[in-house]
């Protein structure tokens, strides 16, 4: 096998990047200069040197002598009764992009199944339990933030479940994102779901 | 212009038919029977002189020689303290398939804009307010039920404003429908008033 | 059944017509006049009683009591040495709007495949033969235009084998239509049948 | 502006990798092992310096100590007598898949528009010919295989009226690529352009 198809079988891992794309951009760093490719390797190094995961969210952050948690998790001004679990940075990232969530996250790292003989691999909820056994922050409200898909559903009840335990005798409550009509959805196509929840949740 | 160029013409004038599928449904309907264009004639001509406007709710429903009202708004079986105003008559239906609406109904016929110079001939609210004037029914909510959508949002202001003054001294409260993830909505993909929303109404 | 439901049933049987669109179609169709039902119905039947098949290629074209035939088939204008056989009316009219095109036409009214039990069903290769078999026209070349899909391969290798005994000793050539880019095609995305033919017929 | 943003704005620069993705990739990069990076980077190296553009036909190609140009220019299978100009790697490779072209290659490196001021330098027309000038190969036939774009349609005027001279008193032809229905292609949606082709070379 040749440098470019190992560079090919190599891009095809990348997530979102299919068997055509990827020979497209092996067949595009080839045709680039060198000094453009060190560049780039140099810039993936320093990344991934210089980001870390913040010991108590789990996402991903730049490093910071003066203190080890993230600037969320650190800021005297974010709500610390609020705390948001979230399947990963991106939707993190989307959620601070609204401006209007104040509260702390824990960022989970993926979704679960029913089928998964080991959820605890898939989702970082030990982490989690931890953190809630440990803190001695006044955590009033757990928001579950996950996708309004089926993974996004059995996610929810495995975590909601193992939360269940911790949180009983301390006046914290679980709440999930709200349901109903998305931006741009046509009352004639909108699904019964979708429906039933936005009738419910009518105001 | 011959008579199937006539014909063509006629069906583009469907909704959701393009100039195209005219032309093929054109040939399509000489190539039947005659006894099939007949027979479509008469169904045509018949849900026509069967089906009415219910004097009441603007819903298409069968003629009744019993009653002159519609099966919903005639029974007694639905919560008469509830009104919701659709835009359409698939709406309605697709809000029934939920079987969780209890209610009555009231069809708009079409949605309105800030630059519309008739916006009472777009949508009849001018029979909604007499209703609304007339009543002895006991109706607590009216709930406004519009797609998300810019055309749904401008109808809703303009109908929540032309009610206003006949519901203040009468207790009646003005609602619409949730706002929130609708079922498959990714985290990663969602719009930034659609998760406002969402972490607005979580619970 | 209603007759509201008895109109949207008989929507649905319409080509590329769904259950969705159906429902509307019907809605739509009861909310016009009357007197639009009735032009609508009078259009249908005047085209079905004005519009014939010519029985010479099949295709569909006004009645016209000076000439049985339509006016491709007995136009002097046209090319007797040439015809094509097409799958759908649309379809010619599609090649007639090229402009090139200077013979004449048999419409199949349809595609078969070697599965199915009676392929001379759902293609009028019978009437072809017979036309082939008593015209005393010059015919030199027979065009098999059909799309360039599996049906479309399927019924060109029918017709074919149908044709080929009664133009033997006549000295008729059977074509097809040229293979190769059509409009659009990326080189990067091509398939590999049609790059093969690109190549083969390159000029 | 941090390491991981930088990392965001160096993937945004990738070929099809959109604001959105480079984000979900520069997260993704940086949650795997130092390990993962550093072969990814040596792979990125290798590929660079291994991989060599072909002195004569400007494909990439393993370097070879053996031999300076690539498997093809230097193959004494290949037929000298037809050379292909084709815009990329990758339209090379897809034609290569067909196994049905047997001469050589020449990668122009790009497309070219009426509106260029240098032309010359989004297409390598001067190195080909001075290839064209130089070469003492028999070559008879020259195929510029581009896209059925109008991107390839301006690219073919200009590389063929840049060709012209050299060829006059040498008896090459220039060739293009077949024209006509591509695989999947329907009659009744075909365009205009593409069944005037298959009409003209039917066969």
């Amino acid at each position: 096998m040749d440098s470019l198809t190992q560079l090919t079988e190599l891009l095809k891992k990348l997530p979102g990047i299919g068997p055509r794309q990827s020979r497209r951009l092996a067949f595009w760093f080839v045709r680039q200069d060198v000094a453009f490719i060190q560049s780039f390797s140099k810039t993936l190094l320093e990344a991934r040197s210089t980001i870390t995961v913040c010991p108590k969210c789990k996402r991903l952050h730049p490093k910071n002598s003066a203190r080890e948690q993230c600037a969320i998790c650190s800021s005297e001004a974010r709500d610390a009764t609020t705390v948001m679990l979230v399947e990963k940075d991106v939707d993190l990232e989307n959620i601070e992009r609204t401006g209007t969530y104040t509260g702390r996250y824990f960022v989970l790292g993926g979704t679960t199944s029913p089928l998964d003989a080991h959820p605890e691999k898939k989702v970082r909820i030990e982490s989690f339990l931890a953190l809630l056994a440990n803190t001695n922050e006044p955590i009033r409200e757990i928001i579950i933030a996950l996708s309004a898909t089926t993974e996004g559903e059995d996610t929810y009840t495995y975590i909601e479940e193992k939360i269940k335990p911790f949180i009983e005798s301390r006046g914290i409550v679980i709440t999930k994102l709200g349901r109903g009509l998305s931006t741009g959805t046509e009352l004639e196509y909108v699904d019964k779901d979708t429906m039933v929840h936005a009738l419910k949740r009518r105001s």
